[in-house]
């Protein structure tokens, strides 16, 4: 499995992904599910992907090809169309006919192939748009009422999320709430694992604003963790009982 | 679908349940999952129930029954069994005989209902012991390295569960666990919803120690989760960003 989260703020976007892939438990990988595409100071996108492995790495090689011809097509290329609607429709539409090219392959052995995305980005003229992406190709949009999208094992994390998350919430506070929600996932789930790729996209910066990748050793992470372990015990304590 | 969760502690066994049923979104009830069974100062047995109604009943009540015969057989009533493990594997045989018959009837309209169980309690001369029983039949049993089980909508839940409980858990702090792991769960998902049940069976009482139903509006719940939603956004200000 994989867990995906994306934050549509006042201020910006955040986006976290983890990179653990896996078919069955003997058979652990890791793959990026982060992809950024960008035309910098015009237009920025954001890619984070969970499902099967070949799903989506042929629907992000179809979706970049798209953008590097020669002659790029307004109605194929997410670089060059003309708004963040029409990319979600031209990702969409390429996730679905990869999942059907896939699931004809696989039909034969009674087994399906299916994936989600979630998109987010801006293109300026535009305001921030943030979209998760189904396996028909069909999508939903983060809004200021709803302004998280979660893909993947999305249980353990939503609580904390469910919480403390705001348009309003500082893209600062942002990062520490989805690396918490990540690390709850982490804690409670083996499909789920490091390192993990974190996005920030400021608003009407047309680029992508800070990209890092956290590694499994990453001091700094782990003292996070631990220090959210601790201040979660100590709340527990103080609370009363019933 | 449902939520609950059991805890095997060195002083005793802490069990919650939700009360929420569905048949889709729009046909929402109340059911007790949380069933106890006792000859007090010999033996005492608690069952928690998920899954689909029509087989939970079915075996609750055909357990029921062979416990009221007037001679009862000790290879079919739970109070007359001689082991715990016994107890669970009649209670196992049970619902896989409930889940055939229920099949059966429901394979011509190409639907199926399956359930799962947790159960706990404790015999005079033995030790307290808890299985979740799946809907086949077999089961597995709590232990100190795994000191909780969860049937239903288990994941919103466990993070906190994974932190706090170790098997020295005081029962006080354990009430407190099991009340915040069903609150981070009935805040992130429809399908789980109040009352509640609490049964806490103290080591080597054989005997319910302590049950009570929390009420929708019961004001102390309402306390309990308004300080853990406070105590959770002050860890998480106090928290530095990576």
């Amino acid at each position: 499995m994989t867990y995906c989260v994306g934050l549509l703020l006042d201020q910006g976007i955040v986006l976290l992904s983890d990179t653990r892939t896996n078919a069955g438990l003997d058979n652990i990988s890791i793959y990026r599910k982060m992809f950024t595409f960008s035309n910098d100071g015009e237009r920025v996108i954001a890619i984070m992907t969970a499902g099967s492995l070949s799903v989506t790495q042929t629907t992000l090689a179809r979706l970049t090809e798209a953008t590097e011809e020669d002659d790029p097509d307004e109605t194929r290329s997410i670089l060059h169309a003309p708004s963040m609607l029409k990319v979600a429709q031209i990702i969409g539409a390429t996730l679905a006919d990869v999942t059907t090219d896939v699931s004809i392959k696989l039909s034969r052995m009674n087994q399906s192939a299916t994936a989600s995305l979630i998109v987010a980005g801006q293109r300026r003229g535009g305001p921030m748009r943030m979209f998760l992406i189904y396996p028909e190709g069909n999508f939903i949009e983060a809004t200021r009422d709803t302004p998280f999208l979660q893909i993947g094992e999305h249980k353990y994390g939503k609580p904390i999320l469910d919480r403390v998350i705001t348009p309003e919430t500082s893209l600062e506070d942002a990062e520490k709430a989805v690396l918490l929600s990540m690390d709850s996932t982490l804690r409670s789930n083996l499909s789920v694992g490091m390192p993990l790729d974190l996005v920030v996209i400021e608003k009407d910066s047309f680029r992508i604003s800070r990209q890092r990748r956290i590694e499994a050793e990453d001091e700094r992470f782990a003292q996070l963790s631990r220090a959210w372990s601790d201040a979660l015990r100590d709340a527990y304590q103080k609370i009363e009982s019933l």
